[in-house]
């Protein structure tokens, strides 16, 4: 197939990762040294900057400082949540990317997301198709929730995982050193998969972890909780638990529901707020259990702590990046480059293309049977999964002993 | 003077920080090197474990295990927050004390901790004063609160600063990323002293930190605290903001405490709730501000996040451990050893001896010259005193890409 002659738009969307930068890094690398790309656009806060026509030039940036987007956390050119409307009901979204595509002879389109993004991808292309304009679309997964379907595993929760292994070990080393007992709970990410939750267990791999694990995938009761709770602090006086904010009782409303009773009260102000599920645990906990009892809310810095990021992370999505672009140049499109796992006692991974049709809005649980009979912990075949994913370390340069971070010229189209 | 021949104890006290084990190690193996100590011995829990005979033998320790104490945060021993009462009042303790230090012949004590560390050094040091027993006392700082007297800065609060400003990078790049505007609130340790909120201006400095913030040392007022978000929102459109958990307003009330009207209030089971400071605020400003507004208190993890340690901290940690011992054979007694820092343009510190009766119980706060005048950020003498703090990287080994802790075999003196 003769490679397609154009221009080219890579935009990120959803969430931000320590690492979805990497990818951006790597297709717009490969994209640049392409003779078939005219010319690299990077789209500002993904769809919407195709939409408004907001696009930074990539060819006016400086090599150097674009290949500093590798270590450079969040997303570099802004992100959105916007979704598309279906084109049946409202085509007013589609006429204008069209029109843009057009102006900028716009060939090859790269987004960088989770299943949301994958949804826009496949309507865009849809669309392009049945208006008969040629243009390769191709999704590059990102995701610290790590619940894309198809490929094995998504760029950027392994840096999210080593975040959270990591920090799971110092608290535990933290949280017990009075010697006169205490309940610490923290609460991680996930509203409906447990991955990032359950790389905590990577941490109780290396002897200092949660003792008990809570996933959405499985149902959660209080009462059973208490009494894992107290089960292990009867025997250690220590109790390290780890939940991922999403847990959900057997009628799938969400425990953290259960404390949101707070938001009828207010404050001096007359304010309402909302309660955190860890300190709302903890407050229950600390009226069955007379003891230290702490709920410790993991916030932003989970999903953009690039100071930690694994290298095996970096790597794979920068890689993912330029297979991206050399698939569209091959021809693919309407596709998620993704990866499979080759079986072997040594990780290694080789790069698959899925339908983005398919993974498109679904999620990725974690298997059941890599969840202990008693749903508060993690197995062996998880550890096998995920601790390859964590490996490394990063290269981050560094100035003054903080992360020197890319520093982009952003120079508009309608800028020159 | 001839040096005392005796055995040593060494115990931590207070708070946990990534480098207080490795002050430890300074004196640990110093002290197992001297042909005048005759056997080292760590505390459990700091002085409860003198109070309850409750040593661990260092001498049996292997070395290689011993040494990764350097990088293994929080305390290795225990620790404890135990206040001895007067002795002129009870000197029930005291007499323990004096028993057991008669029975292992103790004839050093080393006290790793803050403040309060320092009275119990002190009040020690006068009893066995009174008592005729010849034994040499000497505090070693450590607090990631850096409010000590006397001292340049104390071991801890590097590492601790360097985590807080390079997540206030990470969290800044992560937070502006949708485009449509966000006030996001981070809550740091510091009851009375800011200077780890404080630190959150080193992200600042290179251009990726907060905009606004709140120190202790300065009284705290809603509507100027209002007017300043506002101003700062109307013109970026994204605000950061950091905020020490001890702000206090003009009548030196708490903060905090204005949104601790939540307690009254209960939750579907019946139990009250306290509320976090960042989470008040955050609720708060979104009442007068229309915008995705966040709290983000920073939990245990910004004391014990020996991932991301300082260099500096870690050897001037384990230096002044060292330097303890040195002190103590060298005659010094009833004194803290503490840096200076040597004047000019290249950071250097030399070690200095301060008289713990002196440094006991008082707080160092941030000089009002190193705050700006509105009282909502830092002048650059603050970043000049802490910048050279954070340098160099944490050369912790790793294991399976996550940290290698030290794993001691803690034989108690009973056990042999």
């Amino acid at each position: 197939m003769t490679p397609l002659k154009g221009a080219c738009i890579i935009g990120q969307s959803g969430g931000p990762t320590a690492v979805i930068n990497a990818s951006a890094l790597g297709c717009i690398e490969a994209a640049l040294a392409s003779e078939h790309i005219t010319k690299v656009y990077a789209a500002e806060n993904g769809i919407k900057g195709v939409l408004d026509d907001r696009l930074y030039i990539m060819d006016l940036e400086d090599s150097c400082e674009l290949s500093l987007l590798k270590y450079t956390p969040s997303s570099a050119f802004g992100t959105c949540r916007y979704k598309l409307k279906d084109f049946i009901v409202d085509d007013t979204d589609y006429k204008r990317i069209l029109n843009l595509f057009r102006k900028y002879d716009i060939r090859y389109f790269f987004y960088n997301g989770g299943n949301d993004s994958m949804d826009t991808c496949s309507k865009i292309s849809s669309y392009l198709n049945q208006n008969n304009y040629e243009c390769r679309i191709i999704g590059i997964p990102k995701t610290v929730d790590n619940d894309l379907l198809g490929t094995d595993h998504c760029p950027g929760y392994g840096s999210a995982a080593k975040f959270v292994a990591t920090s799971c070990m110092e608290i535990y080393k933290d949280a017990i050193v009075y010697g006169t007992g205490s309940i610490t709970i923290l609460e991680f990410m996930g509203r409906n998969a447990g991955w990032l939750t359950a790389s905590s267990t990577l941490a109780t791999y290396k002897g200092f972890g949660p003792d008990l694990i809570y996933l959405p995938e499985i149902p959660f009761d209080l009462a059973n909780f208490i009494a894992d709770v107290s089960s292990i602090y009867e025997k250690k006086g220590d109790v390290l638990v780890a939940v991922s904010e999403g847990i959900k009782d057997k009628s799938s409303t969400y425990i953290s529901a259960y404390f949101s009773d707070l938001t009828k009260h207010t404050d001096a102000f007359g304010h309402s707020r909302m309660g955190g599920l860890a300190a709302g645990l903890a407050s229950f906990v600390s009226t069955k259990i007379d003891t230290k009892v702490r709920g410790i809310e993991f916030g932003l810095t989970q999903r953009c702590a690039a100071h930690i990021a694994s290298e095996t992370d970096i790597e794979e999505a920068y890689t993912i990046g330029r297979a991206a672009l050399a698939a569209a140049l091959g021809g693919a499109t309407d596709q998620l480059v993704g990866f499979e796992r080759i079986p072997g006692t040594k990780y290694q991974c080789r790069i698959k293309m899925f339908d983005l049709i398919d993974v498109a809005t679904a999620e990725k649980k974690i298997p059941r049977e890599w969840i202990n009979a008693a749903g508060n912990g993690l197995l062996p075949a998880f550890i096998d999964y995920a601790l390859p994913l964590i490996q490394g370390e990063t290269k981050m340069p560094k100035e003054d002993g903080l992360p020197r971070f890319a520093n982009l010229k952003k120079i508009m189209t309608w800028e020159i």
